[in-house]
């Protein structure tokens, strides 16, 4: 029995990862609110995007916030639409139009203090983008973090393995230093999914064209949003191979921290400051440097069972 | 057949390193030359247990060249005497002392610019300690770097974690703008054994200390080189669990590339303005940033083969 | 007629600033809010120090905030108690003790947000601290700054001249990445007055000590929150010559523009990465690489009136 | 009476500088060597813009050597041929091809190690250029520094103002990490004139055309070279008002000292991570983080006997 805060900078694994976590509402799971942020796309169009996955799910009363429109401390960062499309979502046509009224009227940043202040102790944050929300909320309000049950952070490296630049992991590296401030001020227990645990946890293509083949409503959203993929492919970018879909694996080790087969607790940083590894997250391994972890690490995730999740997730009607 | 300039900072693991360069003579390996640089310990003891290798091995007629006493632009870095001893070779007893006289008059960096260019195409380049040597030759002779027919370099990262700072490696950590030089100036071909590929590469506490029961005068010059390892463990200073020795793996598999399982060919860059991560080692494993690989990384080694051939090694009378 | 929030790290020179804007309400000026920030000491002194201060004017009925505790990326700060006294108000003892009930509960961001958009187009923002609140309003409120009416900061630097680091101003090197959003996203009129523009104009020990000589209680109050620069002088620190005190000169200059002998208009910025030069302000001063100004700088004042100024005020019963 | 070496990255100010020193030698004064490194041009244009200077002032006899083509760590760096001329030297028409033949085979680095180590605690080191072969000439030999009488430096920083980046002076910022070795390694008395001095000291335009009317084979050549820069100012990029000659500055007061109106001593270091600052030279002014100055720093020249000793060495036949 879970109260989830989703911030999310909807895309494809976002949708997916929102769906995910809705679904969990029969075991008692409650998603009080979805804080948006810049990230894949605009912060316009993440709220768009946010709007028309609740709404596929029918749960369009899940109050949707307006956070962050951009980094702290913007830098050019190529951006996610190569891999998300267009408008993030995988430039589907859609029957019915987006009603934006249902944005509420209050930042993301006082939603985010003020939920937690009504529920001391009782929230899981889940971090799906960039952290500028969630440093502005531990910025703005002393006892936000004490006040958290637990946060699940999709984001940083392990390995030192870029996806966005030479060596940092997108949501990282779009506001590093509200990376680092979420790092160094969260004093909740913290469980990160990292760009490099999503690779060593990677589905086949094979296995991933079966998942498309799953004749559900559920499976047919996700065919929809993932449409732009193939283009993707067949584009002949340098890419990983394989499936993977970060957001959405966190979301599952949420839910079942048994899919993770090795958690390493350390002390985390951010490099703030590199040529080519600024947004790098840096881990004292050995806590040779500090002796206090600040994070546990999902270190490689159950593929089969990982597989076997989503296809059950997907042919649920 | 190979002919070999050697450059070291030699420890514990450039020695043994240098025994098994020497002792591939039958083969019709040549040392030309052994170039010493500020690493491990201060360039003095470098040349002091450089000599003292060589004369164990009774090939004191290999020249040692003295080369540069720093870094070119130095930081403070945690020293490696906790690891190789305060002399840098165990702190042992010898009972004969060392005859400096036999350092060469010449510069090791003009050693190695003549060198090359009196074997043109011929020499291979082994470097073991920090770059600033082989830096230092490419920025006075634009033709040092076509002339070499191959180096190995043992040094870097491959997973940004470090073993002297959060994550670099010490070669490269000692001097990073040098390491950066050769990285950018090389453009023979370059092989890499680094921190990473030797932490997967880990021969167990067990099988290690079956290799100190070899007897031979080999295994003895290492056991004695090596004793002050027992003291670090007991001191439960952080350590990687298990045995490697860098320098030396790199050099079993200059001989012997099929020790290596798997390489991978790659653009590698170094970190030179990072908080955290100055000195780290950064590559573009897809070639989204650069086509054009400047090394070929062995990423993991073979470790039974590799304690096959330690234990051959030590057991050559 | 100017309507005033001024943001505050009070220490001797804020205080001074506060009673300066104080002052001027016969010709119409309204302090609207005064919002407290962490820097010459801690949040809590500094909240102290500024109610001490509206108590000795007898304008405790003007609202002071609570804002940000700690800079977004904290770093070591040399502190300024060595300045301003351990208590950052010169260590003097007061008769009544500090009434803190009379703190807001509002956050001192929320109050810059509230008011700001309550008087769009009215408000001169004074910032004389450390810039992370008003960083956290442009962040939280996009708003924000198009409807301020005109901005007056003092900080930052024009020759790379250092008083808190090598080449960093105090309130800019205290949360650098809060002057870099200043910087970068205020877009109404801003005027600055820098470090270097106090050293040009230094007022000479003699006539600083006349200043102490004045027989009013506002020179009484001068007097006595100055008292530790005697000891500071005679402590031998290595110090520039001379009496300034930053904020109050920012303050004269923000009610007589005149005081200011030359302005310079130019696009600055504030570099993050520097190992020296973290929170140095860098300025376009020729428009090379920006033709667009975002700050209008205060470059040298007219001592001798700047003097007049303040005597003239400490002379006021 | 001096022993010179000159460092040179022949572009105007360098002929200049050059033909003024070899002007002194009625005076005692003997240029040993001059010694060309990358810069303004690229070495091959430095070496021939050299010869050609020598060849104007019937100096060929004077060795010119040929250092490093390129910075330690090369970044983008803004050429200065805008202000050159494409050739480095005004783009004239010369009479006569270069001839060189006369370029020394010996290489810069070690023409600087043998002279210095001939003539020790003789030689006046004169560097008008990036400093890669004097950081190198450090780096290969310890005693090169002793061995030194003085150093005159044209570069770096005094305000933080940059002629090519924000805040870099041009010597500087080609070769950073160079400048860093050298004000680092330096251990004998060094004067700098760096790019502030220069703007402090700026001729009006009247006055520098006045110099072009001068008529002697002396000032037809200095017309002749400063071609170029009437096409700089029609062309309208923006520019510091009026006229300086940095290196020819550095070479009158490297002759007549009371040229400068005040000299500072004090650490001096390089700035080489910034985003903004790399290259820039940050000073101590105060002595707060170092009490063993480096350098001795020309603050501002006398521009009235400046423009007399100009016009006096122009006129002399
Ligand atoms: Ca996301
Ligand atoms: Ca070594
Ligand atoms: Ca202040
Ligand atoms: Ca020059």
């Amino acid at each position: 029995m879970k109260k989830l805060i989703i911030d999310v900078d909807t895309g494809v694994d976002d949708a997916m990862a929102l769906l995910h976590c809705i679904g969990q509402s029969k075991a008692g799971t409650e998603v009080l609110a979805i804080t948006c942020v810049n990230g894949n796309v605009g912060l316009d169009r993440v709220l768009r995007n946010t709007l028309r996955t609740l709404q596929y799910a029918d749960k369009s009363n899940i109050p949707v916030y307006r956070g962050a429109v951009k980094p702290l401390i913007p830098w050019k960062t190529e951006g996610a639409t190569h891999f998300h499309g267009n408008d993030g979502l995988g430039d589907a046509k859609w029957d019915t139009p987006d009603d934006i009224s249902l944005i509420q009227s209050e930042h993301a940043v006082h939603a985010l203090i003020r939920l937690v202040k009504e529920h001391p102790g009782e929230i899981t944050l889940v971090t799906l983008a960039p952290l500028t929300n969630i440093a502005l909320a531990l910025q703005l309000d002393e006892t936000f973090s004490s006040n958290l049950k637990e946060v699940m952070i999709m984001g940083g490296n392990i390995e030192g393995k870029g996806n966005v630049s030479l060596s940092a992991e997108f949501n990282f590296h779009v506001d590093p230093e509200a990376a680092a401030i979420v790092l160094q001020d969260l004093k909740c227990p913290v469980t990160m999914v990292t760009w490099e645990t999503c690779i060593h946890s990677t589905i086949s293509e094979e296995d991933y064209e079966k998942l498309l083949l799953i004749q559900t409503p559920r499976a047919e959203f996700f065919r929809k949003i993932s449409d732009n993929r193939q283009h993707l492919i067949s584009s002949k970018k340098k890419l990983n191979p394989g499936f993977r879909s970060c957001d959405w694996f966190a979301a599952m080790v949420l839910f079942d921290e048994s899919l993770c087969l090795e958690y390493i607790s350390a002390h985390a940083s951010v490099e703030l400051q590199g040529r080519f590894t600024r947004g790098q997250m840096v881990v004292d391994w050995l806590g040779r440097w500090s002796d206090m972890p600040n994070v546990k690490i999902a270190m490689r995730l159950d593929r089969a069972r990982l597989l076997t999740t989503m296809r059950d997730f997907l042919s649920q009607e």
